[in-house]
C-alpha cells in the first residue's frame, strides 16, 4: 500500500462518468443494494409508509444514543444552545408534509452515465416530519449581524473522494430563517421517532430543496460569517458539464411527475401488462419551486392533460392526478410530465451534466397491451427453467 | 406485436445466465432499487428496524383494504375457514423471533451471474413476528387423511418467465403442522401491524427457511392431496447446474456469518478505513438447519475462532459474535464463517447453480488500515471535483 501523503488516494477515487456501453458496476450495485428507492406502487399512499421512502446513507448509519444525544447551536450567535430531545420536544411540536427527492434521481439514466448511487427514478418519498422550526432555534440564539449562512453537520462519518469528513451542508441565512418554506428540526417521521436511516433521533427538514440539504443525524448548526466551502457544498452537489469549473450549486426541487405503472408487472423486466379497454392512469407530481399546475399524460405520440386532485393544503408535498387510457393490444410507452406555477416544465430530452443532478427527465412506462384472452391460470407451469 | 398464442413470449423471457463480463444490467438494476437488503451496520440491532431489514417483492405490493381482507382455509379439510383480522387477532398472539433470508442472496457475486434480483449478500433481516400458528388452524380446519401438502396464495399478481400468476408456494404437511419450527400466520412485525412490503395485512412465516417460503399478502390456504406443481415451486427455486433437470428444492437456509464492516466507508465503493490498533469486529451469523455452533474470522490467511454470544433462548434468529483484531498499515481481506450444530459449514468456494439459491460463500470485507495520522479535517475540500 502507498502510505505516501496521507493514503487515502488509493482507496478513494475521483468523481468519474462512465464509458458508453460500460455495464452498472458491482460498486455501483452495492449502493443500490443499501439505498433503495420508493417501490412505484407506493405513490398510491399520500404519506409514504416508512421502508417505502427512498433512503440514501452516504456512508453509514451512526449507532445513536438517544438519552446522550446534544445539538448545539453556535456560531455567530449571542447565547450557545445545547439541546437534548427533551429540551426539543419541549417546544410546540410543528408538523410539515413534505416531498423529498434524491438530487441525483434518475442518474442511471442520463448518457453517459455519471457514475455514483445508481438511481432510475424512483428516488422519492413524502412523509409528516415533526419537529422545531430552526427558525426558533436561531431567534433564541441570537444571529449576529454579520452571519451569512448556518452549517449543519451530522454524525455520519466517512470518506468521498479522498476527503474524510462528517457529512455538512450549509443554508443561507435567509433560508435558515424562512418562514415558507419553514425548515425543520425534526425528530418524528409520520408521528413516530425517526427510523435509524431517516436520522434517529434528529435531522434537518427543508421543504422544496433536494435530499442532501436534509442532513440526518443532526448534532450540530454553526451560524457563519463567510460562505461554506465544505466537501458536500463546493465539491458535491454542483450542476457541471466539465470536472474543472466551478458550477451551480445543487438547491431546490425541479418539477417531475410520476406515473404508477399500470397492470401488473413482469418480474425481470418491470414491463407492465394491461388488458384491453379503459385504464386508468395514476400518479404524483411534484416542483419545490413553486405548486404544480399541470401535468400531461403520453399514451404514444401526443401529450393531453391529467386530472389534478384539489390542492389539500399541503404545499411542500406532492398532488395527485389522473387520467384514463383506452388501450389496446400492442406495445405502449406511456410518460407524465408536469409543469409548475414558475414555468418549470420537465424537459423531453436529458438535462445531463457530470453528477446526474437536478434531471427531470420525463418517466418512460413500457406497457404491453395482451388481446382479450387471459393466458394461463394462476401458478402453472411454464417454459424457462431457470 | 406478436399477439400469437397468448402473446406473452413477447413480454417475458427464459430465465438465463450472464455472459462472463457481462455488467449489470438496467433490469438488475431497476430490481435492485425497488427490493432492498440489510445495511450491513444495521447487523448491530437485535431485532431488524422495519425499513432496514430485507425486502423481496416478486411483482407490486398489493393494496390491501383490511376491513375485507379474508383469509379461506378449504381443500381437504373437514371444515372450510373464512377469517377476517378480527378473527385471527381473537386467538392468542403468539411471537416467534425469526431470521429470514433470501434465497437469491449472494447471486451477484456468482461467476457466471445469474440474471435475477442482484443480491451481493445483505439480503437478511430479523424480526418479531406476531400471529396465529398455522397448526391451530388446520386442526381447527380438520385436516382430511390423505393430505400431503398445504398450498399458499397470496395476492401479488404478475407474469414470470411467460406464467401468469398470483404468488403461490407450499408446505409438506409435516412442515404446517410442525410445533418446531411452528408456522405462523403472522399479523404483526416488531409489535406493530405488517408494513406494505412485508405482507400487511397477512402473511406467512416459516422460521429457518428461505424468504420465498414465506408468503406475503397471504389470502388463501388450500389442503392438497398431491403435490404443488406451482411454477414458484417446479420451475422457480430449485438448485440445478443445468436448464433442464428437475431440480432440488430450495428449503431452509443454510449458515452464513456476516460481519458489521469495522471503521467508516469510502462513499463509491464501500471499502472501509480503519487506523492502526486494536478493532472490535462483530456480527451475527445463523443457521436454518440447526444451533450455530461456530464462527471463524480471518483477518488475512488464517481462521481463528470468534466468541459467540449466550444462547437467547430464539432458537431460529441469528446469534451475535465478536472478535479483536489488531490492525496494521496496509490493505486488508477479512472474512467471517458460520457452522450449525448439524456440521453444515461456509464453503470458501462458490456453491454456484443456475438460479443462485442457497450460496452461502463467505462474505469478504476489503479494509484499508492508513497510517496513524488523521489525513483531512472534517467538511475540507478535496480532490476529485465530479
Amino acid at each position: 500500500m502507498d502510505t505516501g501523503v496521507d493514503g487515502l488516494g488509493d482507496v478513494s477515487a475521483p468523481g468519474r462518468v462512465a464509458a458508453l456501453g460500460e455495464g452498472i458496476s458491482l460498486e455501483e450495485l452495492a449502493l443500490a443494494a443499501r439505498n433503495h428507492g420508493l417501490p412505484l406502487e407506493a405513490l398510491r399512499y399520500d404519506l409514504t409508509p416508512v421502508g417505502l421512502h427512498y433512503v440514501l446513507v452516504h456512508y453509514d448509519i451512526p449507532a445513536a444514543d438517544p438519552d446522550a444525544w446534544r445539538l448545539t447551536v453556535r456560531g455567530r450567535v449571542g447565547t450557545e444552545l445545547t439541546l437534548d430531545l427533551r429540551a426539543l420536544r419541549s417546544y410546540p411540536a410543528i408538523v410539515h408534509r413534505v416531498t423529498m427527492e434524491c438530487a441525483g434521481n434518475g442518474r442511471a439514466r442520463l448518457t453517459p452515465r455519471p457514475v455514483s448511487q445508481p438511481w432510475l427514478v424512483e428516488a422519492v418519498g413524502t412523509a409528516e416530519w415533526t419537529g422545531v422550526p430552526l427558525r426558533w432555534l436561531l431567534a433564541e440564539a441570537g444571529v449576529a449581524g454579520d452571519a451569512v449562512e448556518t452549517v449543519f453537520t451530522g454524525a455520519d462519518h466517512g470518506l468521498e473522494r479522498g476527503v474524510e469528513q462528517d457529512y455538512q451542508r450549509s443554508l443561507p441565512l435567509a433560508v435558515a430563517m424562512g418562514q415558507d418554506p419553514e425548515v425543520l428540526v425534526a425528530y418524528e417521521m409520520n408521528g413516530r421517532p425517526l427510523p435509524p436511516q431517516h436520522g434517529f433521533p434528529l435531522r434537518l427538514v427543508v421543504p422544496g430543496w433536494y435530499g442532501m440539504a436534509h442532513v440526518k443525524w443532526l448534532r450540530d448548526i454553526e451560524v457563519v460569517d463567510a460562505p461554506f466551502a465544505g466537501f458536500q457544498q463546493h465539491v458535491a452537489y454542483r450542476v457541471r458539464q466539465s470536472a474543472d469549473e466551478p458550477g451551480e450549486p445543487v438547491t431546490r426541487i425541479a418539477p417531475r411527475a410520476l406515473m404508477i405503472p399500470p397492470g401488473f408487472p413482469e418480474f425481470m423486466s418491470r414491463a407492465r401488462v394491461v388488458r384491453p379497454g379503459r385504464v386508468r392512469l395514476e400518479g404524483r407530481a411534484w416542483s419545490g419551486h413553486a405548486p404544480v399546475t399541470d401535468v400531461e399524460v403520453s399514451t404514444g405520440d401526443d401529450w393531453r392533460p391529467a386530472e389534478l386532485a384539489a390542492t389539500d393544503g399541503h404545499e411542500w408535498a406532492w398532488r395527485r392526478w389522473e387520467a384514463y387510457w383506452d388501450a389496446e393490444p400492442g406495445h405502449h410507452v406511456l410518460g407524465a410530465r408536469a409543469r409548475d406555477a414558475d414555468g418549470n416544465e420537465q424537459p423531453l430530452e436529458q438535462p445531463w451534466n457530470r453528477g446526474g443532478f437536478a434531471n427531470n427527465l420525463v418517466q418512460r412506462v413500457s406497457v404491453w397491451c395482451l388481446p382479450e384472452t387471459r393466458s394461463s391460470p394462476a401458478g402453472a407451469g411454464g417454459r424457462g427453467r431457470g
